[in-house]
């Protein structure tokens, strides 16, 4: 195994980092790694916000409800952002551009190109020893975080990066097998998907048990209706519809 | 700078592969780095698929238009999924669930873990010394390739991934530089931007004029005004809400 696969294969998530910020020189390979990411026909649809104001962070740990969001090296918010592009165009063509613009492709491509980005940056900030946590919490309140950044029209905030020297070594989490997410030509079937799932389940059962810090009795599935049988962040949808992405 | 922040500046789509089909070994070790990347809440919403069956391949190379979507080491088609969690939920608990499963939050986080999940099979396969390329253009006929691959409500195909020993080496296409894509605290000013955008208009057409293939006379901003005048793939909106996501 060579050494970038154990970087990707040894991924937790850090929730507690060390007092120590990150230098610009690390920042910006970090950056850097982030942008040579492949992107939908070159459109590079994302801007990345490093935030180093203290009272911002606070603002935005208030949002997320989560400390690491202020206790941390370095902290991005990764943006989907078609302004760029719209505000780069002829002013003759922005108005053929609107429909393409507004569409759900473009939202995806938008989207994806963000994620594609910031897991690099992830890749690049664990290969030198630091930790990070995805912060999808910043959506707890997408209209405060909008404003609190001065986003214009067509660009949103997806979700926060948070980076830093760990403090804490979790365990891994255990992931579905193979076997649930991977197959040949055709999507899975049901019941031997059932099956798989009932295994996982006690697999994860016994994980939360006996891990060494916030042991508890639970399963994937009974997270996963927790999770989802209350709605939340439903303010997301017209946000994105007001900042004319999403909308045709 | 390491090994693996040298993978991810070097990364260039390869669009020519030799003849020689991935090992099992391959495929499981890039499908399980792609696993160990961070998920929304441990929901990993998504499926991928790897395409073996050579009459499937021909079809799917259709719908893009791209050779290299037949011509390849392996060829993945990653999907966003919710059916997983649906269908795994307790039947008394599915009806609770389908106003957060249908909502644009949900959809969202559905995107971006298929995403991060593939940028690390991407990084997998590059360390590998193999060659890697996004296919959007899966989505130029998202139906057909839904059908192709049998997939059910709250499962979208989102893009393929083709994997293979590069049979090219193309030089690295020019990024935005780091001052238009990266700003502190706030977006950043349009007057400065626009400044960085002639200069990299500039850049990309000398790089368009000069490189050692299909040399034209192009620039970023010329690109992007060409590709967004003309709205394309609109049926993946109504396609997406069919499937019952992003539809609240």
């Amino acid at each position: 195994m060579n050494k970038t696969i154990e970087t990707l294969l040894n991924h937790r998530s850090i929730r507690k980092f060390k007092d120590t910020k990150l230098t610009t020189e690390q920042i910006h390979t970090i950056v850097k790694a982030a942008q040579q990411a492949s992107t939908s026909s070159h459109v590079m649809a994302y801007t990345i916000i490093g935030i180093t104001d203290e009272n911002l962070k606070a603002e935005l740990k208030a949002v997320s409800g989560q400390p690491y969001v202020k206790d941390n090296g370095h902290l991005f918010v990764f943006c989907g952002d078609l302004n760029r592009i719209y505000k780069q165009a002829a002013p003759a063509e922005q108005a053929q551009m609107q429909e393409s613009i507004e569409s759900t492709e473009q939202f995806i491509v938008t989207t994806i190109d963000v994620a594609l980005a910031a897991q690099n940056a992830t890749i690049a900030a664990e290969s030198m020893g630091l930790g990070t946590c995805f912060l999808g919490s910043l959506r707890n309140d997408i209209n405060h975080v909008n404003n609190l950044l001065d986003l214009p029209e067509h660009v949103i905030p997806l979700f926060g990066l948070a980076v830093g020297y760990p403090d804490q070594q979790p365990e891994i989490k255990p992931r579905l097998p193979i076997e649930a997410i991977y197959h040949e030509n055709k999507y899975a079937n049901d019941e031997d998907q059932s099956e798989i799932i009932t295994d996982f389940d006690n697999q994860l059962a016994s994980y939360y048990e006996n891990r060494s810090k916030n042991a508890r009795s639970d399963t994937w599935s009974e997270q996963m209706i927790r999770k989802y049988k209350n709605p939340i962040r439903m303010d997301v949808t017209p946000f994105i519809k007001d900042k004319k992405l999403n909308r045709r």
